[in-house]
């Protein structure tokens, strides 16, 4: 039976991600959960943030990363998502690297994402920040030909609702390849 | 170590969900992933399509929905992906109910948000469709107090760049607990 739970935060499984930004020669890494592609063509993603350091830091510089750490770096991902930049250094906690537009990558995430901002779509206090994707790195291990491969790369999921981190689980089947609903 | 795998789609794990849209009193459902929370106060919700009978049946009414199905449901949930709404009629394929806004929810779904359009943000060939949430419906079993609780509710995740569903794995922690990045 449906139940009206009201109306709020829909609680997804949300993929967990490291926004990475550079001011004055600090990196900072700021935990973010609400991630979304939003084009193909270009290429372009979605980071949605509160009012933090990080967004400070993407309205000066233009420029972000969104790198997706391994679960086995759960505490030092959550760390990041708990203690504000503005209060802490967090430039210490990972191996940093980068790229085209100086935006700091992680050496130790599975996946890396260099963004140049193009556009900020505000809602009510959120600032949805869409990215040029001008790179993506990866790990070796996290990678199939060339593609991440989930059985490989073990990302983070959110359950914000209880804030708890879910693994991925079993690959359970094709996408895209069901010609009948009864198949 | 790092490798630069170029650039393009960014292989997160995705959410899956119907996007529900009526029109002439057919029901249709659409199989999205590119889907993300946009907005705290007012709470809103942002779901990104290609050109599709669904983001057209968006322009013209206003509303629509994003029904998260159990994994259970894999193959009906794959065919509303597989299949376009303008050659086949989706409408009979899940049970369907509506509450406020008349935008079509699934019974079986573990999760639905009713929405109103509130913007379109364009990128490339793609919309992204931000809606207000008007309500939130969840399945009894999917529930623990009132919340989503991802130990009952079995979402689909999808790995875009192979195309697979995966299931959701075991709970790895409690989120934003870390004081210590040595935690």
């Amino acid at each position: 039976m449906q139940i009206n739970i009201g109306t709020g935060i829909v609680n997804y499984p949300m993929p967990v991600a490291l926004i990475g930004t550079r001011k004055d020669d600090i990196d900072n890494f700021m935990t973010a959960a609400w991630i979304s592609m939003v084009s193909h063509t270009p290429p372009r993603i979605a980071i949605t943030l509160g009012k933090h350091l990080t967004s400070t830091n993407i309205h000066e510089t233009g420029v972000f990363s969104v790198c997706f750490p391994f679960s086995k770096d759960i505490s030092k991902a959550d760390y990041c998502g708990t203690v504000s930049g503005a209060r802490i250094n967090k430039s210490n906690i990972f191996s940093v690297f980068t790229d085209k537009t100086g935006a700091p990558m992680i050496t130790e995430c599975g996946l890396n994402v260099e963004c140049r901002l193009h556009h900020i779509d505000k809602n009510g206090m959120n600032e949805t920040f869409i990215g040029d994707i001008v790179s993506i790195y990866a790990d070796e291990t996290a990678l199939t030909d060339g593609r991440i491969d989930f059985t490989k790369f073990t990302p983070l999921i959110l359950s914000q609702m209880d804030t708890r981190y879910y693994s991925l689980g079993k690959n359970t089947g094709k996408a895209w390849n069901t010609e009948s609903p009864m198949d």
